[in-house]
């Protein structure tokens, strides 16, 4: 049965009810509908006056072709822990509507570990990413307008680093030359189009921690550079306020379901190579405050996400995670370990223990931050029992503990073992987190501290443009900020084809990019596409929707 | 006192108790927020099955800078009507976002006769605006990539009709080149933005009448050419059902209300020169089944958007309006007259006596269509009584009916004598109402018909790009379409600073441009902008919100 057939079987219950769940009442949410919601910045507050409950961090090794089922495993754990009578509430991403028009796939979890309504939320959901979009675009709009109007802040049109946004997958935007034609038509120069998710504004959205500091942070966005070198910010523009007013709403985290209906508060979803991949700071302080567990993830593999997690975002958060959940399957491991994609069904304990080395290292990346760690097993139909006796082995010879999770086939009951294996681990120590690295250490120094400690990387290599932007952070005072490295997710080195746990290899940072909003500077070590394109036969030749609405073809 | 001031006192009630006055519970409505909602096509269907009520068509003289305040009239009469004790109804467009950041003046009406939450319905209101956008920009990214991926459809990339959009006004986008860069990014072309409520689809949304009906007229939209210049449409690419995926809420109409808490519908909003510039047929319909009275309006001009709800709309819907209301203003009318903008609060009787040959025409226009017209002299502070009775013996001598409004002042109250007129009409007349012209016409035939008619023009003229494209249009067959002429909106004429009531000009047609998912032919007369720009000062840097998410600025 396809996702979407299970997702509308589904009977959801009435939102009121599940934010009773959490605490609120009818008239304290903000009703999309009669199965979606915000969360006003009161219900925040009043949410935020409960005592914290478990923060449990959910992330996988490095993602293949194969398939890992991180957000499935996260939305079974969280309803197995209802099942065990805690009060688990998930905060989660919401998805980009670019790739569900081009690949199957969503970030709704899957089978019966899945948030409803899955097709509202995988299409324009409560308007969050089209606010972005037209948050994005209107400042692009006034920066080229400001320099057809006389340009009295100097902007050089060959130096503005605000890029347009469209939350399409649409690979001619990538490069385009504006401001053809007429002279009312402003400045030609070249420009380009990202997915909106790979915004700044998305990040800047996702770690503000109040209008407030959202009007803060979008004021102090750099969108490029005068005639002179000198840098141009939003408040140069006196927008933000503006800004800020077409974000009042995407501010408010969105309260939906599991189909167990667990609460979920799904809110924001940045990159999680070129940004930092986690959902929004006030949606996972919600769940924080909302019950006995918050179940989270980040983007992509332990050494994008959680790295980024535990060194950007967790210093802004009221609490470190309680637990780390490591999402494996053995079909992963076994394509790590060099076996074919077309063979995963077949038994190979050989290429399993070879492959076990990728998960070994995010094992032992994430018990570097002081947090105690379990792994699930995200089982599939064709793992063999002398498989799995084997991984089981292999990670229990690690001193850490794994349950095999079923929650694709099983829903929460699927997700009973590691339900315990986390309460256990949550119960049992007292987490002491610990940074990777200090804000105050050099640029350098900090992304070598990343490179060598989590990716295994003997060095880092600046190229001359990397160079020359680092004497610009430096110089500019910018360079007391944690480091987001954009990086490819499929190796923990920045060659996407390096399975497994390589070592001894340079990591190249081509650029230095200051994302002065988000508070972050972005390297990058390799090409990031931030504007994907469509395949050549896109899911929406396959999308359809009946007289009576009834959608089909949605995953 | 701003508009957002007084929409900010007020209390507005539950949407609930608003969709109670329209006889749909709160089941039956779709909440966003608490006082916004859609009303889902089950909601249309019952109340398709009340018996329908009288329909009031509100239109205006030609807009001037000095104001007429068309929208200001409409809210304030439906109130007028609800103190009668009829159940009057509005349906209304929605306001494009673009012109929100760039000029003062919105489309929510004004001073104590509005349309509330004013602030989200100019903003992000429940969505429609981004999911056009959406959906023009998928479409567009699904014909590149068809291109790039091989090109199977042989479609020409000089040869596409198909724009991008963005509900933003920015002069930067009229023209560009997209597709630079490596062979990754897709073919190199020259393409444009249209904003949104200038894209085809948002005449597509407003025209269809179901789910089905909007499936069937994107398939029909034309995007363009092959290399042996064959017709290649939406279904050529198979697309129409995601993309009407992506419009599955955007074609439920908003329910809101007015200050004095009358049922307002806000659904749509096409440009009235490019397009026909109506709210949606289905909430017109949603209205006249409503209550007592549907009050709706048409943009600009009767001349354009009057003319076209007539010509356009009405053989769609299921009933003609019973009463038009004309709206005009002492100020305007002195304008139409001569009297320069500075000088338009000084006494004038010639001015306005001058000037009332553009009112006059308008009013003769409407008649033709065999349905009774009344006019609404919308009061200003600098109006003197001297000229305030000439105005109204002017209109006596045509053997009609006005009252003075003052609704923005006070609301219903102050349309009382307006509302008394259109209830008159209203049961005085059966209305026997014509078509200007017949769909079987010729082409050329329907255009010169508006161009004498309504216009006042001696005849019409095709230039030969115009001629060539009115031979592909005969040769395809697509000359059954009624007629959508774009044109300035601020003359009869296609110049914009003929005033009054010109004659003797010769209509030049420039473009004929084929929008068969909407069903008509636009007639381009005169160059019309489909992408606005940014004045040097922007609204945006007004636009202000406090920690408390209180809004200021916003006119």
């Amino acid at each position: 049965m396809e996702d979407i057939e299970i997702a509308q079987k589904n009977v959801l219950e009435p939102i009121e009810k599940i934010a009773t769940k959490i605490g609120l009442t009818a008239a304290e949410i903000e009703p999309y509908g009669h199965d979606k919601a915000k969360l006003p910045l009161e219900a925040l507050a009043k949410l935020n006056q409960n005592p914290a409950g478990k923060l449990v961090l959910v992330t996988s090794i490095n993602p293949t072709p194969a398939g890992e089922g991180k957000s499935t495993v996260l939305v079974g754990l969280a309803d197995a822990l209802r099942q065990r009578q805690q009060r688990a509430v998930i905060a989660l991403r919401e998805p980009s509507l670019g790739p569900v028009m081009g690949m199957k796939g969503g970030a709704t979890g899957g089978g019966y570990a899945q948030v409803v309504p899955m097709a509202d939320i995988n299409l324009h959901f409560t308007g969050d990413m089209h606010a972005l979009t037209a948050t994005v675009n209107t400042l692009a709009a006034l920066i080229d307008n400001h320099i057809h109007q006389g340009n009295a802040l100097n902007i050089d049109p060959k130096r503005i680093i605000w890029k347009r946004a469209l939350d399409i997958n649409d690979r001619a935007l990538r490069e385009i030359v504006i401001g053809l034609g007429k002279p009312a038509n402003g400045e030609m120069r070249s420009d380009g189009f990202d997915i909106t998710v790979a915004s700044e504004m998305m990040a800047v959205l996702c770690l503000a921690t109040s209008l407030t500091d959202l009007k803060k942070r979008i004021s102090e966005i750099l969108i490029g550079y005068t005639y002179d070198r000198e840098p141009i910010y939003v408040k140069d523009l006196k927008v933000e306020g503006a800004l800020t007013v077409l974000l009042k709403d995407a501010i408010k985290p969105n309260l939906v379901q599991t189909l167990e209906h667990t609460p979920a508060i799904i809110h924001g979803g940045p990159f999680a190579n070129i940004a930092h991949g986690c959902n929004s700071i006030l949606a996972t302080e919600a769940a924080i405050h909302a019950g006995d567990y918050a179940i989270t993830e980040a983007g992509f593999g332990a050494d994008l996400g959680a790295e980024k997690f535990l060194d950007i975002v967790t210093p802004k958060l009221s609490k470190a995670p309680d637990v780390i959940v490591v999402v494996a399957t053995i079909r992963a491991l076994k394509y790590n370990g060099g076996q074919a994609l077309a063979d995963l069904k077949d038994e190979s304990v050989s290429a399993l223990e070879h492959g076990y080395e990728n998960l070994h290292r995010h094992l032992q990346n994430m018990q570097r931050y002081g947090i105690p760690v379990v792994v699930s097993i995200n089982h599939f139909a064709s793992d063999t029992d002398q498989e799995l006796a084997v991984l089981q082995d292999l990670i229990s010879q690690e001193g850490l503990a794994s349950a095999i999770t079923d929650v694709h086939e099983k829903g929460g009951r699927g997700g009973l073992a590691l339900a315990d294996l986390v309460m256990a681990a949550a119960e049992d120590e007292t987490p002491d987190y610990e940074r990777l690295y200090a804000d105050d250490e050099t640029v350098t120094i900090k992304i070598r501290t990343i490179a060598q400690k989590i990716y295994g990387a003997a060095d880092i290599e600046l190229t001359s443009q990397a160079k020359q932007q680092l004497r610009q952070i430096n110089k500019h005072g910018w360079n007391n900020l944690p480091i987001c490295i954009a990086k490819t997710q499929y190796s923990f080195s920045d060659q996407p084809k390096l399975l497994g746990a390589p070592t001894g290899f340079t990591l190249t940072i081509r650029e230095l990019i200051p994302k002065l909003g988000a508070g972050f500077i972005v390297a990058m070590a390799g090409s990031v596409l931030t504007m994907p394109g469509l395949p050549k036969h896109p899911a929406a030749e396959k999308i359809d929707i009946d007289a009576d609405g009834k959608i089909s073809g949605l995953f």
